[in-house]
């Protein structure tokens, strides 16, 4: 490594450059946690081993992200202002030491962070190879949790722009339970011990939504800067992470969205359930990505084993996954995508984090399999550019339920559960899904491209919502809704209204009773119109069929809500409503599948495994359109064509049945 | 819900009421948490809100249980005196923020509790509907250990109490030991943060008492002024739990006990082993209730689905459940009782502790069953009260070795075990058992109401306690005692004396040698007389006859133990005991109950399955008796009536095989 | 017990030496935490219970080990300097209230302890009874990390002596990494609390040393007190324990090294994996105390059920383990040896770590068991003394890579995996095996007394440790090495260099590929030349090689790496070196045993069956040789001499088919 001006050769670099543009590298991005290196001591700025090595990048044709420094404060920085450093619920403050161990709110951060970006920008704003910037780095990955005194300082004004005043705050919190009335604003902090570990839920949610908005403010601070500094660079961060809302972090301070995609994540923390997807589900994740920008940058492509020195121990990607785990990048939606790292650090907690090259750089396996990629990227990448994934089904989220959902035990277990089964069922039938978050701007026209829509368990439903999911069903829609759906409004405080609350009306039914099912206790049967007889889970709403249009489709067969309505579809409209009293399991999902008769977007031209996932990229406004296939097996699978097609990668004509070797992708033009 | 004055409605509470009577109420508690609504800042009162309640209640005929609202000190509380708070061992100060935060004895707490408990006393002393008082609510619930800086203060004072000088303290606590030897006060404090977590075992113990004392000193504070100021009303409060010594709070601070029964917590923390009695085990805690106080009050009865926003998930009681369970109560000594709750919290942590009404307060099956039981209570309640519970059978416990076995694996966990052994082997049995606690003013009068004591495994064992034992064995009783009896004296120091110290005598037996099963371990094979081995457990006591009157019932069977006693009966003046060489599995229950020819008093006139709970109340000094039968069974169980009998309940005589349905009561008169 | 002067009878402790003296004992050690009866206040001695104490030991000749008491500073030292204690790493100060509470650094505990120690020594030079010290108590033991305000500031200094400069420490932790660069001395620490507690890996083995000199130091206070102050009396102390580095502690402090053996541990902590060796890996620990010093000191060995009130149950030893455990103790080099301890303590944390004595003093089977060996050793023991262990295969280690490996999860726990599964083939094999660490002043001469060399994964691989390495292998040695070897210099970065880095050309391999073995994941299939395919274990290195001399002798079997070598072996000069790609299972080391053709020394004169351990001791220049066969089965297992055999226990003569009870000991001269 070259990190030490003494150990600087003339040469410093070139061979690095030279061999990734062999491999057809175009971009790489630098500086994310370099600040010690641009600010060696307050107020001191060097440039000298940065500008080194974009005018080598330059030189070499390479273009350059610039990162802003901020995800680790130098050690200078924090022993002088150790206000600036985040703290544990319970105070304990974080230390120097690792990364991401500052708050977003101490006014000297912000002000420092101001200062090292606007120096950055200055620098840099007319290089002729930068030509984006990455704020900060992961933001909110690590911790996604603030109580330092500044957080404290700033939940407080926060809270009074939201409410107000102290009455309107008691009330949002329900505080006259457990008398916890307050009546000074001195005495409202964000959440701190308690016994049992057991803080006001609805204090709590709106600590998150407070993480989130500090978070936002944080980037907006930097991007600002930026465009006015820098104002032909575009500006990006890599996420999605705990406690922010991606979505308006995009609209208020973004161009594009970026994402870190490790799918061999999937090896220690593997899905659970009988049938996990593994690397499979990280489809999952980057739908995600993309309902936050249609086209989005892969900042880090997994190009290696990962893993810190104590903890994160993943394996090396097999022979092919790499490649497989990039075009799954881009069926999704990647129009840019950067590999995690070039060289393998030495020194420090990523040492097994391990970059195309190992500390050795001398070739291996992955660089030569880095190389077969940009080859054929640089082939057929141009046609693939600014095409959009394509998808009639949608998994509806949202972030109040998901962060309410951490701390409520009676409804953010569920959602997991059940996107599962959604997701598993779906790329099983090879039925493409894109995941969208409900939020206060989304309107109709957005939902209306969907001819379904899965929203498992919104707790958390304002009438605006309910309103608008209302439109989408009597427009012609397809929405399906999940036990405890519609009993809390935003406050997460409870309706006084039978479940689902406002969405009653639009199911057609109500609940009538309901229990969770106890960790001892047996999951409830369910017996479906024609037949068969499958597992609800973890919770059972009884159902009462309240409307004329709505039809009982499945019926519980256990337990005292024997015979009772566990499945309601009502008609409204052009559409209909299913309500689900239970969480759904993949089985179900398959159930309901077949109940409404979704049919794969390929199955006319192809027969496709299970294991291969099909994902369709189409130019809008032209009949352009890609099909991706993608083996996920370790072994061989067979795919029949029932119709000639052409395959991008190997330029040959598919038809009849085809071997795709483990790993193997296609890219069929449709 | 209506917490706002600007919400209330003119008819406000009008409608709960009606129902309430409906159904067959009579009572309500209320107040328990409203410290913010009596005192909104430091010395200002405002009753209004509960006047109007109280009032309300008047109007209708119900009587009125007021709770002081001490178990939640205010926001401005805490915020103005930080000095009231609990901390954890750490010195981690539990914030304002969830309930029971707070510690019984900074000085200014007390003061303040003493002012408003005074203040609405006066306020409510003659308000006719008023009948009693709560103190606080739950004492010692959530958390049951005090580090304040307060609380290290009042231990001092405590100790100098208890001990006068420091060599006494000394000596008591082993100081010697590890060189923990104090040379000033000041050096002493309630246990802190040590290597290990290992605490000085005596001082443990000690501040084990000194917390239960505080809590009973900080309930005799309210009480003494609800006393002086209330004269007419009576006072109680909802236990039992830990470190605190509820005999000793009833006999100084109280007029009559209360339990809160939450049955279904058997369906999230089943009791361990092959066959859990789950809600069935709710009998053993109710015992001890009983023990507290002969005719107690439920002050919480379970009505629905229990459980915290992030913890604690009860499913529903199962129709019928809700009902078997106040019978539960009632057989075991309640003579009142209130369900926790009438509506359902739609906000802050508790919204999913349900009461009888949903969020939704419209009819549901929770309000139809407790009107079921409202109408049979209202027929039959009369003459069931005052009557009393019948048993022959005591099972000793004491609060010195629960407190002292919290720490000591070497007995602590062996009691649960043995309890749980003898408890579900009764049960099964239909004999009625007492749970019975040895106090230094339990008197042999106390104890000879029994035919047979257990206590299981008393290692701490002074020996008041070994001669009130002795005398009640040679007056006729019969004494089972376990493994590790009577080798510890008071301050949890080890006796220099063969086990089990000064029950040997009594006993007729020594331990001549021991050890404790490793968990990798097999327990020990025992050899019955009569040819049946059974399985020990955990612990072996190897014994050694010591007298003419003992005889050998038992023997190892296994490892080098293998032949040596396990079992020995010693016969003295009119009675035995039994000393036992392990912990008690049901098995080996059963095999004692055998031995002793131990029948069940319904023996006579009928024939019950395993899954029915006989209990027998009866009136003192007539021939009243009342046997309630309850079937825990989720499905229908046979009962034969050997001769005619009459179900109050159903007004009809059983003869014969009677099938009870799930969770079907009959209460007959005998 | 008798630690009240007011208790004192004329004859106290008489008795207890009178039955010691007919045991067969002749040493005790006293005083190890009694600083609060040598010091009840600041500046105040008073010696009159241990003189008393000592005096009588020299009245029925015993001799005495007196230990200095730092181990438990008394409560006035704590209560008066509080800096003094000790802290965890998030700043909590472990308390007064139970052992080991302190830091070595503070000065003022220094100084204090400096004094004890000189008053001591002062006192007791002279006294024909005092033989030796130990100083404090097993250091390191309960905690073995330390964080005071002391420990941070030493570090610093410490730093500044290693490094000279902010420049080269940040070079050697790699501090550029994620922006950890330190631009002043004040900004450095010792590891702090980080988001995900994951420190700077370079800090943390920077810091596990500091912990050591700190130790090391602190027991170098005292030695060179009692080196002057009691030049005739030797000096130990026992350890071993975490994050210290025994062997220079001994080559600085020491005379003879001291070990505390409790084989019944593995009761409670058994050796994982199919088949534990439970007590018998006691062997290993103790092969390790005879690498500091070849004959050492058992001053604590397992005298009956050992534990502390909360925690560490332990069960009796059977009857015969503790003389088994002895023997192990002699057979692995003890040449002195005491019980752990004569009475068992009445009070404290370690009323259940029992003595031989139980609380009631009066004869039992383990005293009878103790007078047993007394009498045996009295016999044989002077023909052993200064005999020693005899080993032809070492098995190295050393202590950066251990504490390098407690952080870092990438090889730390594959050598305990592998070491395990070597040690437990040798034993069963009855080949003798040393412990041996492997230090910067190890010799050639240190190493070629050893026909093998086993070194598991020594990630940390400095140039002059491969060079020894090569000059054993070329001198003739077999060295062994598993994966991940070879790749981390004494910082612990990574060589730029393929693996095995500075062992590669010794190997004749290089690693061109690897994986660690997931947790959800297969371990990989391993063809041995000869047909067996035995599983690897958790990690894969793909091997290349590069050397005519190098032989593939087996190969992955699944997987991508299917054919791909696993196993080399490199000859050179007159010795050969392999390199196996994964962890060593049992399974593995009996195959390399077999291709290496190890055989037991006994081999020649005996069929030992797999649950007998065979170790020899022998005088250095004679022939007098000693082989210990031990049993540690429960049940009889058979010993066919091929040849007649002596046992010196016995003085019998054995020949043929042998039974051997269980625990049972055989000592053959050979």
């Amino acid at each position: 490594m070259c990190y030490y001006p003494e150990q600087w050769p003339d040469n410093l670099w070139e061979d690095d450059y030279r061999r990734m543009k062999e491999i057809g590298f175009s971009v790489v991005r630098v500086a994310e946690f370099a600040w010690s290196i641009f600010e060696p001591e307050e107020g001191r700025n060097e440039f000298d081993l940065f500008d080194r090595a974009i005018d080598l990048a330059h030189r070499y044709g390479m273009l350059v992200i610039l990162s802003t420094p901020t995800a680790t404060p130098p050690a200078w920085l924090t022993a002088k202002y150790p206000e600036v450093l985040n703290a544990k619920q319970d105070g304990t403050v974080y230390q120097h030491g690792q990364r991401r161990h500052f708050n977003y709110n101490a006014p000297i951060y912000r002000e420092l962070c101001a200062r090292i970006v606007t120096q950055m920008a200055e620098h840099y704003k007319d290089h002729p190879a930068v030509v984006g910037w990455q704020i900060d780095n992961e933001l909110n990955c690590e911790v996604n949790t603030f109580y330092s005194i500044a957080d404290h300082a700033e939940f407080r004004v926060w809270l009074q722009e939201k409410y107000g005043n102290l009455h309107a705050l008691n009330r949002a919190w329900g505080a006259v339970f457990w008398n916890q009335t307050y009546s000074d604003w001195s005495q409202v902090h964000l959440t701190r011990p308690t016994p049992s570990n057991s803080p006001n839920p609805h204090q709590a949610l709106d600590e998150k939504r407070f993480f989130s908005d500090s978070a936002i403010s944080f980037a907006k601070l930097q991007s600002d800067i930026l465009r006015e500094k820098a104002p032909n660079h575009w500006v990006t961060t890599n996420g999605m992470f705990g406690h922010l809302d991606s979505h308006r972090m995009m609209d208020e301070t973004l161009d594009v969205f970026a994402y870190d995609s490790y799918p061999n994540f999937s090896t220690i923390f593997p899905d659970k359930g009988e049938r996990p997807l593994l690397d499979r589900k990280w489809s999952l994740n980057l739908s995600a990505a993309r309902d936050v920008s249609a086209n989005f940058v892969v900042m880090e492509q997994q190009a290696g084993p990962g893993g810190w020195v104590n903890r994160i121990e993943m394996p090396s990607p097999k022979p092919g996954q790499m490649r497989l785990w990039t075009y799954q990048s881009i069926a999704h939606g990647a129009d840019m995508l950067l590999y995690f790292r070039w060289r393998t650090a030495t020194m420090g907690t990523e040492i097994y984090w391990h970059g195309l090259n190992d500390y050795h750089n001398r070739p291996n396996r992955r660089i030569e399999e880095a190389g077969r990629i940009g080859g054929e990227l640089k082939r057929i990448g141009g046609q693939l550019l600014g095409t959009k994934y394509q998808a009639e089904v949608g998994i509806l989220k949202d972030y109040d339920n998901e962060w309410d959902g951490e701390l409520d035990v009676w409804h953010g277990p569920l959602s997991g559960k059940s996107i599962s089964g959604w997701f598993k069922a779906l790329q099983r039938h090879h039925i493409p899904a894109d995941t969208k978050y409900i939020r206060s701007s989304t309107t109709l026209e957005d939902l209306a491209i969907y001819r379904v829509l899965i929203y498992p368990h919104p707790a958390i439903m304002p009438d605006s919502t309910a309103e608008l999911l209302k439109k989408y069903v009597e427009s012609g829609g397809t929405l399906i809704l999940g036990c405890r759906s519609g009993y809390k409004d935003v406050t997460g405080q409870c309706y006084m209204q039978p479940f689902p609350g406002p969405l009653a009306d639009l199911c057609g039914i109500e609940v009538e009773d309901f229990t969770l099912i106890g960790p001892f206790q047996q999951a409830p049967d369910i017996q479906w119109e024609g037949g068969s007889i499958l597992q609800g889970d973890a919770f059972v709403d009884i159902l009462r069929v309240t409307s004329n249009n709505a039809e009982v489709l499945a019926s519980y067969a256990s337990d005292y809500y024997s015979g009772k309505p566990a499945l309601v579809r009502n008609m409204r409209g052009k559409g209909s409503a299913y309500y689900y009293g239970s969480a759904f399991t993949e089985a179900a999902a398959c159930a309901l599948i077949a109940e409404m008769g979704l049919m794969s977007p390929a199955a006319e031209w192809a027969e496709l495994p299970e294991d291969v996932e099909l994902a369709i990229r189409a130019h809008e406004g032209t009949d352009k359109r890609y099909a991706f296939l993608m083996n996920y097996a370790y072994e061989e699978r067979l795919v029949t064509f029932l119709t000639p097609q052409r395959d991008l990668l190997t330029e040959s004509v598919l038809h009849g049945v085809f071997t795709m070797k483990p790993f193997e992708v296609c890219v069929i033009e449709i």
